[in-house]
């Protein structure tokens, strides 16, 4: 199973593939979608959503594994995301690949264990459970392999907890 | 020159398209753009864009007029709506379509002539204006009948001040 993360953003938009396959999981690639800060809003959108959609096009992900959105900090920055994950989720449904989404804690419990961990901790797990040189360049890849890695465990993780609940019927 | 203004949304999408030439504004349609609520967020962006690109296409405005978005009340609300807004933008932007973002106080000055008008005075003077029988269904379809005139206004009443400016030169 090809797994495709993706950290949604306005100004960067991390991605990372991952291949899933009988309780083992490799990284194929991972990178970032940047847009100029000189272009206006509409532009900027537009090239986040023509350049996603050539992205699945030549990586072919069976699903696409995404953050969920919350505003804690800046709403200005969280409206400009907001805005660009709008666009991210209709070019993953043009390209009708199924959509799953995760909170941060989600992500943080399902990589390192802990549901509250820190940022760093979840960085060098995804490192070592992807068996990589070092943490991916820039954060926002690093977070979308994460995210990946967080479906690839909860997907896996979900088959036996089924085959719980028929034995109890 | 035809003004296709746009009530940002989610559920429900506004739109009314406005011919303004020699001084003259008039209505030409009006309508909303709906999405069900029992469908996926993805599925849902996916529809709006698709219905925009399809409108574009069938009305041939030379701009869009479209509200800025401001988060003063409900914070779920306004990111569905930011994440709708996002895909709305895309749409024009793909459609090659000049676009303008007005806030709501400039569209209260621009038809009422006072940024802190009522909703119910921006709607009166919107159907007095464009001279309507009665105040166009739903509020999303009239607000965005608002924004196309908040355009025409803003547009017309710019050029008189253009001349000001070469006669001081």
């Amino acid at each position: 199973m090809r797994i495709l993360g993706i950290d949604p953003g306005f100004a960067t938009i991390g991605f990372g593939l991952v291949d899933a396959e009988r309780g083992q999981v490799h990284m194929k690639t991972y990178g970032a979608i940047t847009t100029p800060a000189g272009l206006p809003l509409s532009r900027r959108l537009y090239q986040i959503g023509s350049d996603m959609e050539e992205l699945i096009g030549q990586l072919k992900p069976d699903v696409i594994s995404i953050e969920e959105l919350f505003f804690n900090t800046n709403i200005t920055t969280g409206i400009a995301v907001a805005h660009g994950r709008g666009v991210l989720l209709y070019a993953a449904e043009k390209c009708g690949v199924p959509l799953y989404e995760y909170t941060p804690s989600q992500v943080k419990l399902a990589v390192t264990g802990y549901g509250k961990a820190e940022k760093r901790q979840v960085m060098d797990m995804t490192k070592r459970l992807l068996k990589l040189k070092s943490v991916p360049r820039p954060d926002d890849a690093a977070d979308a392999l994460a995210l990946a890695l967080c479906h690839a465990r909860s997907f896996t993780s979900r088959l036996p907890s089924m085959g719980d609940v028929k034995e109890t019927v």
